[in-house]
């Protein structure tokens, strides 16, 4: 049998940097547990655009079709910013999200420990905080037609359109449902019902899924309390399901609670392949941050989380995942921080490369 | 020459408990400041649907459309949740809305000092935080067709639609440039550009009427980054402006930076009517709270504090308006509090009833 295979897609800005340190974790798991994987890699955003003139080129797509999994760093950076619509970065994770069909997309929005200080919230509020986004991600006012500029009357209207159907929002519950079967049992579902048909629509296909799951507690919220309660009291939760633009406001909001970005790991999840894997792409919740690109600055424990990720959701191998996963908690327990992770007491930081190295050593 | 008119709309839950303090203060304008309005009262929400089957009679809308200012309490509650969607308390609002077209709904966050420990957020993140959020409130995704649930090949489809021209862009930008020139001068508008064709004009269009305003200095945001720099250090902005549901989520989640929703007050604003006043309405933030309606535990300051703004944007009395706020402060800083802004170290509250009292003193 062949080694499971893993197509890496390092993108923009820091994208490289914190890859280059997935890849040493990945050669450690050959190595050190017999865990060998046939690693590509290839370009995707602003780089594949410089070289194919286009954010995302079709062998690309391909490939990323045939693979296990895919690893993504981040896409984007001011260069682009003046690229048509039709080619900016984000069109190449889009396409990705939309062709692999990744309708579930993992939000886990954790606060670790050692870090409980670096949260703008108070220290009660947020410590201990494990909550699990659950973000429909290929459907929604991201793809729905019509879309566009329009000329009306004289003058121009910009048009998105909301579109759910059944099938779209059952198949994302299921995924909630079925991950609160494996936490604390607890699923909300947040939408704007009170204003939205879509939300009516997604609010009744949630409660129909839940009764196949009578030992999970149900609850709806509209979705600006939600926004609320999340910065209220955010341990109320366990699993939030919602919609695709929903979920990318509320994840980023809960990504913020706990006060450290370069710490989130996401999964997005399609249907199983032939060989009963997931289709799936894993990718750390931060941007490119072009800022601190290319300057040894940027914090590679998300997208090494999102490796771990892969572990349990395309790999089964859920041991491995939690080794790496306490890993990096020992080494922030050790107080081993990256700039972004440096709070007013100062001290020196440590750079991508020494951070991957220290968790290397962890493992 | 007649005395300027307000419309009464105390709706459902706490509304009319809250409402009540406020007709006290009115009356003490009318009495001791040579203020008198000519005050009507009506049924909104669930309210006018127990008596005439729909949540905002056509007489009501039509007396909304004549009086000077609206001063709106809080609709819907559990009893109407079973509703169909047309009847819904919430469509009475949105008429309102709509009808009057309301289009920059004006949502301060501000944190008193008094109260800056009630706030889940650390103290040196929210203390004096004074932001305002300008919500496009008569477009988008809210009012935008086609929308309904439809039958599609066998399933049904939930749709909606996010619809903007750049008419109405232009306006509720140019009502947020005019109030950052008598605040702190930056406007930051929030859109989802790189996934919505709609968020492309909106920047576009608000870059555009920022070219009028050289002395505000405007930024561009994602709405996700948005959420996330709220959360993060919310005194970076001092104007927001963005759209329907954006506006709604965002508002909400900067409300509760706060800690203390139940002081915050709101501004719906059309366009100048014959008499020079722009059409208006005035609601708190908070809802009907059906919990705890009806037992005298409300908060009446979020309403006060929205009369207050009556007094500043329909009746050009801004020192009226400073008085009021000032006394609520004083009230606060005396250690006056309503159940909800009860500490952890206990204490008596006082009522609904009395918070309205206490400030009438202060005044
Ligand atoms: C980059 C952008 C297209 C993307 C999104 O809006 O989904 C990002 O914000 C995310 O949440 O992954
Ligand atoms: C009650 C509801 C229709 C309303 C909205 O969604 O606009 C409310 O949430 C608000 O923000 O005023």
């Amino acid at each position: 049998m062949s080694n499971p295979s893993i197509l890496i897609l390092p993108g923009d800005g820091i994208g490289q940097e914190v890859m280059a340190e997935v890849k040493k974790i990945i050669s450690w798991y050959g190595d050190k547990r017999g865990l060998a994987f046939d690693v590509s890699e290839d370009l995707v955003g602003g780089a594949a655009y410089d070289v194919h003139g286009v954010p995302l080129a079709d062998a690309t797509m391909a490939k990323a079709q045939e693979v296990d999994a895919v690893l993504l760093g981040a896409v984007g950076g001011p260069k682009y910013d003046v690229l048509d619509f039709s080619v900016k970065p984000e069109r190449g994770l889009l396409r990705l999200r939309k062709e692999m069909d990744l309708y579930a997309n993992l939000r886990p929005a954790q606060c670790f420990d050692a870090l409980a200080d670096f949260s703008s919230l108070k220290k009660d509020v947020v410590a201990g905080l494990d909550i699990m986004i659950v973000r429909e991600l290929t459907s929604g006012v991201y793809f729905g037609t019509p879309r566009g500029i329009f000329e009306e009357n004289g003058e121009r209207v910009g048009i998105n359109t909301q579109r759910y159907t059944e099938a779209e929002v059952e198949r994302v519950a299921r995924s909630a449902f079925e991950l609160a079967m494996r936490r604390n049992k607890k699923v909300c579902s947040m939408e704007k019902a009170n204003v939205m048909e879509s939300g009516i629509l997604w609010r009744e296909v949630v409660t129909r899924v839940g009764a196949d799951y009578p030992e999970v507690e149900l609850s709806h919220m509209y979705a600006d309390n939600g926004a609320m309660q999340l910065v209220r009291w955010p341990k109320q939760f366990d699993v939030i399901v919602t919609d695709n633009l929903f979920g990318d406001i509320l994840s980023d909001c809960a990504a913020m609670l706990t006060g450290s970005l370069g710490m989130l790991p996401s999964a997005s999840l399609g249907a199983p392949m032939a060989n009963g894997r997931p289709k799936a792409m894993y990718e750390p919740v931060h941007g490119s941050a072009p800022d601190i690109a290319g300057q040894g600055k940027a914090n590679p424990i998300a997208c090494i989380l999102s490796f771990a990720m892969a572990l349990r959701y395309s790999f089964d191998q859920g041991e491995e995942a939690t080794r790496l996963e306490k890993a990096v908690e020992k080494v922030l327990a050790d107080g081993v921080r990256t700039a972004d992770l440096m709070g007013p007491e100062g001290g020196t930081p440590v750079s991508t490369a020494q951070m991957g190295d220290k968790i290397i050593e962890a493992l």
